[in-house]
């Protein structure tokens, strides 16, 4: 029985303007690591597990061929084009269908395209128990042990254990507001979704015929007839693999994990996860920096720019060459600002 | 009896980094207002008083082919490259011999080539009271009436009124510390020394042969035979006019000047004499500014860049296209920092 991944890579997102647009989006940037795209170190930390002749990876046709590029290892036939986007449930049945085909007892992880794992090597670990745990019909996950009473994720409440660091699902748990997400660390029986998903590819099968019929004779259709993936995507419903499948599936395992994950949400976390010189700053190699502390600098432009601070502290300063963007670290998120300035402009050419 | 204009346009100056270089000084860059380099300025402010055709414009060999670029109204004969630097003296007797050898009975006005000027036509009245004060050997001067305590500037005493706003110098000051300065300021009987000067042509050889006999005389051999300048001019004394003329001339006259006079220092200064929007920003027009306020940006790489801030104050944002800078307006003087760094690391493109 052999693994395939299947790697989430169709989000857009505005949170890392000016570096990334609609065409460039984050999952193809080194936003954690110099150099590194996410989607690179994601096909990457898996390959001891699941080596790339195995990796699918879901996208939007317009990124297929950026995409593709970013990770010349994969077979580009197993670049998964949605013509449209149509949520997760659609676009893994789809991608577990592709799969099943190919091998009908194929085990299946399902990966973001854009997060971050510090310990690479547990992170492996869990993913090797959520394997084991997803046999028969019962899906799995990983659910990320909580280190902040987070409001902007969902939660998986934990029920008995099954194994070591697995246990059944007792529910899943829509974002919180701060007093109960701060008792959900507190009392130590909720990890947060992260969106992986592990199964057998018939399973996943059978759990959307159960729970999601109008979308499984859609698929049917697709799988009968890959040609007409673009007359029936379309058409299938938008709905996501946690509220259509995993909600309501019988049997949903979790392995808590405990690797240093984050999902890079924004140019602050960004910041969080480079590495910094002794004044906290994160900047390129050739920039200045003169008592200036805790910034962090990132050029997309050419490589010999020279990007001098002196005397600010706790600033994000990002060059594409084609922007500037200069904001304080704790106001990372409104960068949306900006972007919906732009949009009201009508400067496309920059989004 | 014409009156023609020496425009000095030597300065080097790393204070406007990174728009400034070695082969780009400041009064070469459109600093004050938007699109007009300062030389260009200079030049068209003075033309009702001294057309292009009069004037004469002293700077560096290195610099010659662009100070003609920028003011393509001054005949390409009249910018006067000096082999080397040697200070106001040298620079001033040779143009004033250049200018003689023209039009013995000259008048000449010399003016820096990168301040700032708000009254232009008030500018042009003090021009003309010191041209009319620059009678005999009479050298006239112009002295700004001081709006601050500054201790960066040489200041003018003022003896005995002569005519309308013209008194005689009592004498010239050293740059005071600041309890001197704030007495010379509410005393009211000290001006500041903005480097202007007036004064016949043959007045000037004269207070030359006196004060700096050796001037003097390499200045004579390069009058003889101007194809000896290369040879000669390296040899001249290296001072300047202040020290070698202004303090030892016997008559010398002073025009007070209240016209909102800026030598443009450094950004800090660029930022108050711009235009700014209803939360004190000087931006380029495509800028993006969300809750930011008194910023100065500017843009001197493609037209189309956009510079973005969110939620900063007071800062200075230059982008080159090859360099960034990021410094609070008040940090300004620091941009030496950034200078300093890059010479120790050899970084001589970009200086």
């Amino acid at each position: 029985m052999s693994t395939y991944a299947v790697i989430m890579a169709g989000g857009a997102g505005t949170r890392f303007w000016p570096a990334s647009r609609t065409n460039r989006p984050k999952q193809l940037l080194p936003l954690a690591t110099a150099g590194e795209p996410l989607l690179a170190a994601t096909v990457r930390r898996i390959a001891p597990l699941v080596p790339p002749e195995r990796v699918y990876i879901a996208t939007g046709t317009h990124l297929a061929a950026a995409t593709a590029a970013c990770v010349p290892d994969v077979p580009r036939a197993q670049i998964l084009a949605e013509p449209v986007p149509r949520n997760t449930a659609p676009c893994i049945g789809w991608a577990a269908d592709v799969i099943a085909a190919r091998d009908p007892d194929a085990r299946i992880v399902v990966l973001p395209s854009d997060h971050f794992i510090r310990d690479e090597d547990g992170f492996r670990r869990a993913l090797a128990r959520a394997l084991d745990a997803a046999r028969g019909d019962v899906i799995a996950t990983v659910g990320i042990a909580p280190t902040r009473p987070e409001t902007g994720y969902g939660y998986i409440e934990v029920g008995d254990a099954i194994a070591d660091d697995t246990f059944a699902v007792k529910r899943f748990v829509e974002k919180p507001d701060a007093a109960r997400a701060a008792d959900f660390v507190a009392g130590g029986r909720h990890l947060w979704n992260a969106g992986m998903f592990f199964f057998r590819a018939c399973a996943m099968g059978a759990a959307i015929a159960e729970h999601l019929p109008e979308l499984g004779r859609g698929l049917a259709k697709i799988a009968a007839d890959p040609g007409a993936l673009g007359a029936v995507f379309p058409g299938l419903p938008n709905i996501s693999i946690d509220h259509g499948v995993m909600e309501r599936a019988r049997h949903v395992a979790v392995v808590r994990g405990d690797f240093g994950w984050s999902d890079v949400g924004s140019w602050q976390s960004a910041w969080e996860l480079a590495d910094k010189d002794a004044d906290g700053n994160a900047l390129p190699a050739n920039a200045v920096a003169v008592e200036a502390r805790s910034n962090l600098v990132r050029n997309f432009s050419r490589s010999d720019k020279i990007i001098a601070l002196v005397g600010v502290s706790d600033l994000v300063v990002v060059d594409t060459g084609d922007a500037v963007l200069v904001l304080p670290r704790d106001r990372a998120q409104d960068v949306r600002a900006v972007v919906e300035a732009l949009k009201a402009r009508g400067e496309t050419k920059l989004l």
